[in-house]
């Protein structure tokens, strides 16, 4: 395989929940071995980036947290772009310190440009909810962090960020701009800062359809791993074809 | 107008919130003079049928509770029809009383076969909508009250049932059966209970989509009444067009 660099997932190709996958240290100290350059992109919106990248030097991985790439890093660069910064956050987590550090988050001071939605957990009340409808009825407009369906958690299947964005769409009649994977600009960002053009690039990840259908999309070559959320039955449905499959991150050395 | 009965809206054309109407009275007492069939029908998704039957009577409207026409009565109905009864709620106040007549509304025991969603208000957790969104993804079908946008309070707009049916919807890729106004099947069990056909019958209502819109395309004639959440930039916007336009019910008599 003629590549340059990587982009890596992390939920799912480096860990599953709080336990790093087997092999994936080995995998990842291959790719740093032979000298190719990576990042990490993950559509996790409810850790800020200090604390993914503190996660992940738990597990063992030496990671700097300028090498990870979440929608929110996304959403503060097109806020920045557009030389906006007050918005409303409908968010969990620790995520609003990457927020903080551009952005007035703090309503009820006069106009706001965004109501950024992440996966939000129990802060989605309808209290929550009516006070962004609110908001993005008075002008502002929606960022959506991603807009999955839903996840697997050990207590069953979790609405995830999209279903509230919809309902918020619906509500007010306008569409939501969408930061995260498969979006093409959220691995630009990523790509730009490795400094390779998406041809030189393969992206690893175990979504068949926001990890691969996104990277293809965006001009990538990508493979998908067997560990996280694979299924067989998903692969095979699919008209997204990977370049390749492997059991997990650990193989990536056999395959180049 | 040669007519034999109407139907009416409660909220808007009847009383506002906890004040009735000026006229509204008088106007319902001309109907039942001059020996117009007629019954109500409403969006309202909060209320048991017994307890709009009350506050009708407190404001001085001798309204027995099986001339109302509810969401939820539509609901029971399709179940009765389907002979199904298990049925998961979201919704608030003591709607679940109409429910209770037919339905096992004990979620827990076995499988379901519908996801009935009102207006829920605070009830809308995010808890309370995973549960939901398992049980549909287990094969239960979403029944929607209604499928509103937004209605207007003293505290400003709120959400109403629409937004959390479309993310159920997205969540699941189901679509919900929309039971209130305007759905065609709701003024039929009205119309049926009235004995009357669409065409000897006249919608009374304030909103020009759900009820001029909605009864016209169900066979009636409507009068739009000036009061409630009445909008004189609405109705020239709309291409809808009531048979008639007037202050309030009150001036029914003066019509006729």
């Amino acid at each position: 395989m003629d590549v340059k660099g990587f982009l890596i997932d992390l939920d799912g190709v480096l860990y599953v929940g709080d336990t790093a996958l087997e092999g994936a240290l080995q995998g990842i100290d291959f790719l740093k071995e032979r000298g190719y350059r990576f990042r990490f992109v993950s559509n996790t919106t409810r850790k800020c980036r200090r604390t993914l990248a503190k996660k992940l030097r738990l597990f063992g991985f030496a990671v700097d947290e300028t090498s990870i790439f979440t929608p929110p890093l996304a959403a503060i660069a097109r806020m920045k772009a557009e030389g906006k910064h007050r918005c409303m956050l409908l968010t969990t987590g620790d995520v609003y310190k990457d927020f903080e550090q551009w952005c007035n988050t703090r309503v009820g001071s006069g106009p706001v440009d965004y109501v950024v939605v992440g996966d939000a957990g129990d802060t989605m009340t309808y209290r929550n909810l009516n006070r962004a409808f609110r908001v993005i009825n008075d002008g502002a407009e929606i960022i959506a962090l991603e807009k999955d369906r839903f996840w697997m958690t050990p207590e069953g299947l979790m609405l995830s960020a999209g279903p509230f964005v919809a309902a918020l769409e619906y509500a007010t009649g306008k569409s939501a701009t969408v930061m995260g994977k498969p979006s093409r600009d959220f691995f630009s960002m990523a790509l730009s800062d490795m400094g390779l053009p998406a041809c030189d690039v393969v992206m690893i990840g175990d979504d068949i359809v926001t990890d691969v259908g996104g990277a293809k999309n965006a001009g990538m070559r990508a493979i998908l791993v067997r560990t996280g959320k694979f299924s067989q039955v998903s692969l095979e449905r699919s008209t997204v074809k990977p370049d390749a499959v492997i059991d997990s991150i650990a193989g990536i050395g056999d395959l180049l």
